[in-house]
């Protein structure tokens, strides 16, 4: 965690423009919070067409959920929504209107990752998780 | 947000019955929170036959999940998770048993559209927000 | 709920492998916290290549989402985290790095299934509601 979910139609996103919106995130994330990008999983659901529906009407949206760990400011969630929003619009034909961004806190001891109990969202934390893990 | 996905297996359901189920929830969210169909996302997800199970057996349910603004009243949400629960029943072959209707809040400031953090859940704070969003 | 989405990149699980971890998963779940398995889904979604990114770089995570019922103590979440973790790692050619398990709480009341909202996570309330269903 964090977990981003990329949820687009069918053809929207070429592969060059998925690698890139995938590295925009990854590099937001790690840029705002801190945390380490072994962690920055980013994963993309294309929709075959019509399979999407926006005031009930077939739509293209772009939706992206990112679960992340609790304990973040205000302004570095408002700052990753930013970002990324701006990467979808920059890096894809998406309209502003079509692009939803939910940023989704989750406590750090609901996850677990390598077989261990994430730490809580610091550098000391994360710094004695990864101690722990080359041990 | 409100994004509502709805998970089943691959050929429960025709094209027409796709529209009409994004319909009942579209306009079920609509009547009963008073939320603006632009915001009002439904997608549908078709797992691959062997994808599902239940009670660790292979199954055909339906899984409905709705992420929506926190600050409704539980009636609202009883009402909704009904409506969605009745519609299904109705327009899918479903079996009401296999039906689970997840109805997931997360705070207005956790999503962003349109490059805004959304609405609080009330109509004049949604009406301001589409008037900055025409400026 | 339980509601147990995993995901995998395409040709990653086989067909046993999928049953055997979609058992292990139920299994986990209804004797760590005694829930009936008639509400124990497991839903596994296969990514195709080039769908998974892991700080930036493409990928081969197994990533594990379970919505459940709040009201767990941290001991059976996190035995529910290191048993699912273990067969993950038991089951499939996932190295322990790879793998990432996140057990999300939900208030009973937020879901509903057999259009029913369902019981707060205990036994007495848990054979109230198959009773009532029954009727």
């Amino acid at each position: 965690v964090p977990w981003y979910e990329c949820v687009t139609v069918e053809g929207a996103l070429s592969a060059e423009q998925r690698t890139e919106l995938a590295g925009a995130i990854t590099a937001t994330h790690a840029e705002e919070t801190g945390a380490p990008g072994d962690l920055i999983h980013v994963v993309f659901h294309e929709m075959p067409s019509g399979s999407t529906y926006t005031a009930g009407r077939p739509s293209t949206p772009t939706l992206i959920r990112g679960l992340v760990r609790a304990g973040r400011s205000p302004e570095v969630r408002l700052a990753i929504q930013r970002r990324i929003h701006d990467a979808c619009v920059r890096i894809t034909d998406a309209t502003p209107m079509s692009v939803l961004i939910a940023i989704i806190d989750v406590p750090a001891t609901w996850a677990m990752e390598a077989g261990r109990v994430l730490p809580e969202p610091n550098k000391a934390d994360e710094q004695a998780w990864f101690a722990a893990l080359k041990q």
